[in-house]
């Protein structure tokens, strides 16, 4: 399938200050944003991308470095996400490090970088942020909103906060609320990185140094909830680095060692440290029952789009059960919802991977969304 | 059900060296065990119970400070494991940090404490060094080994070190080997430790510091992998400490982070950095298919022991498949095997639990072995 190719990001900033779910205010902010496709001249084709932990705005094509977008397998020409009929949109969110507004920019109050001043995000914020972009770019209605795993709650967010302006939402490996296991793990990563001597109270910068000790552990953690078992069995298992053991509690020993401390030292080496537990919380704060009495039946009461939601077997990350939360309260409302559990070996990661059964489901709703402005 | 009440532990020098896995060798070193009930004149009622990760000889009774042994609730006079029939020994092996041998004692080739010097110790170490410890109580045969976790790892080498030594193996909540996610959970511990700038290469105890940091993290990690995702959600699920968020990334907002924190907190003030990184080390090497060709069933056939097998349902750190992979290998060997896999809710740390149905499985084992000899 070809890609969509060179793609430039694109960026608006906004003035009018964003009001945010912690009562503080975030003052002018600018967002970085990439489009694919064309919009059509009814402007009812365009579909929101929405990204999660360490991705951005570049979800398609190639970037100036030649590096692929995110989710380059399912959106382009002729792709389940077909780019010749929907108009695409990726979007950095507001506390990311990826050029939207960030703890790495200048607090206009101090003249320093914002660091862990940063105003804590939430999903609901910056689907705010994302609705004021999409009214810059003229665009009253989105055909969908789609999102995987934290993506995923931001599409989910959509339905309830703006539910005139999308007509679909499709939330691939995603769940409602985090349980205490996933808070948990997001918790041990957060104290790994502010505990690390190197993050200053979230001031490195004028330090010059970043928590890289911190970072690495934080993402090796990640690392692991990412994978099914059953994956990181058949493609590592108790493979050795050498023939014989070094018996020694340093050296790397098995193959799966050496990955993790690659995968940390890679993510180390380019993703900020504040955004890491800005966005970790942002997970941890999602739970649109919580203002419904505990109850995500009443929460989507709210929603008028249709839902496509996706879950993959071997996630115990977002397990199919969690996804099945959702499907009920949809239900229980008699919204209009189709729900695919797909059995696929990669875990969490299942969601970014290119499965035939999963990318067919998606080819299948997205040809039908299409057909509605076609 | 009586406790056993107070006891006081004992200690024993060695003073001929231990040859180790590695090919290094265990200079002089001392045990510390407590031993509970008594010997019978035939000496054939002594029950072997092997410590895992964080725990030590006191496996039952009251110590000095009050503190109950950490297997109190099964090991005592009417308890499953009775120790009105049996004379039971637990031993801290060699490494660990609470009594035996370990890294913060004098190295005597330097006169400094040995720290990361301290040769790496495998599970076959152990059970060779518990050995002498019999041969000097005079103990040639036990009636049972018993171990949980990496204590049942330490059970099921008995088994094939020692064949002739022992009558019974009772391994619960164990596996034949460390998976990939098993061995990556335990990396991520130990890089925490090791990059804790306290760490000092492992010479913290020069410093005066110890590596806090990285052990709470450590810890942290360790005690997910320990719960089950399902008692977790129950004991904890998203409670909020206080009725309103703080919008933090760095505040406790929920009890599980509050929970967490408190176990790292715990943990690194009483366990030494070396010894977590020698016992993490010990439990990805165990693994008797190895030196096998990669067939358990191989492995096993030198076993002469009847065995039990014991899992958790809900035990995600070593699942019940894993324990079936031993039965199977047993199976295969024509071995007398017992397996009760248990319905419960609380993961790996079950084992360590007094659920009825498995404290009634080891009552009925162990009544069973003590009348071979009653």
């Amino acid at each position: 399938m070809a890609s969509i190719g060179p793609v430039t990001p694109q960026q608006l900033h906004f003035a009018e200050p964003l009001p945010l779910q912690s009562g503080a205010v975030l003052a002018g902010y600018t967002l970085v944003y990439e489009t694919y496709g064309t919009l059509n001249a009814e402007r009812s084709n365009a579909v929101l991308v929405c990204h999660a932990l360490n991705a951005s705005h570049h979800v398609a094509g190639l970037d100036a470095q030649g590096n692929a977008g995110w989710w380059d397998n399912l959106v382009g020409p002729g792709k389940p996400l077909d780019t010749d009929r929907f108009f695409v949109i990726g979007v950095n969110n507001p506390g990311s490090c990826f050029g939207s507004t960030g703890p790495m920019h200048t607090n206009p109050a101090t003249g320093e970088p914002w660091g862990s001043d940063f105003p804590v995000v939430t999903v609901e914020d910056w689907v705010d942020a994302q609705a004021r972009l999409l009214d810059r770019l003229g665009i009253a209605q989105l055909a969908a909103v789609l999102g995987g795993s934290l993506g995923g709650m931001q599409a989910l967010s959509w339905s309830l906060r703006h539910p005139q302006r999308l007509r679909h939402c499709v939330a691939v490996a995603t769940a409602p609320s985090l349980s205490a296991q996933n808070i948990a793990f997001n918790e041990v990563a957060r104290r790994a990185i502010v505990t690390d001597p190197d993050f200053h109270g979230g001031h490195f910068y004028r330090h010059g140094v970043v928590p890289a000790r911190g970072l690495r552990v934080a993402r090796m953690i990640g690392h692991i909830t990412y994978l099914s078992d059953d994956s990181m069995e058949a493609k590592f298992g108790r493979q050795m680095r050498e023939a014989e053991l070094a018996y020694s509690t340093q050296a790397i020993e098995f193959q799966i060692e050496s990955y993790l401390r690659h995968q940390g030292e890679k993510f180390a080496g380019y993703f900020d440290a504040n955004t890491y537990l800005l966005i970790t919380r942002a997970l941890d704060y999602f739970d649109p029952a919580r203002g419904h009495g505990g109850s995500l039946s009443r929460a989507f009461a709210a929603a008028t789009a249709k839902f496509l939601l996706v879950s993959f077997t071997t996630d115990w990350r977002f397990a199919p059960a969690r996804a099945r939360e959702i499907v009920k309260a949809l239900v229980d409302n008699q919204h209009d919802v189709s729900y695919a559990e797909i059995a696929a070996p990669h875990g969490h990661d299942a969601f970014l991977l290119e499965d035939p059964r999963y990318h067919e489901v998606m080819r299948a709703y997205f040809g039908n969304v299409a057909r509605e402005f076609a």
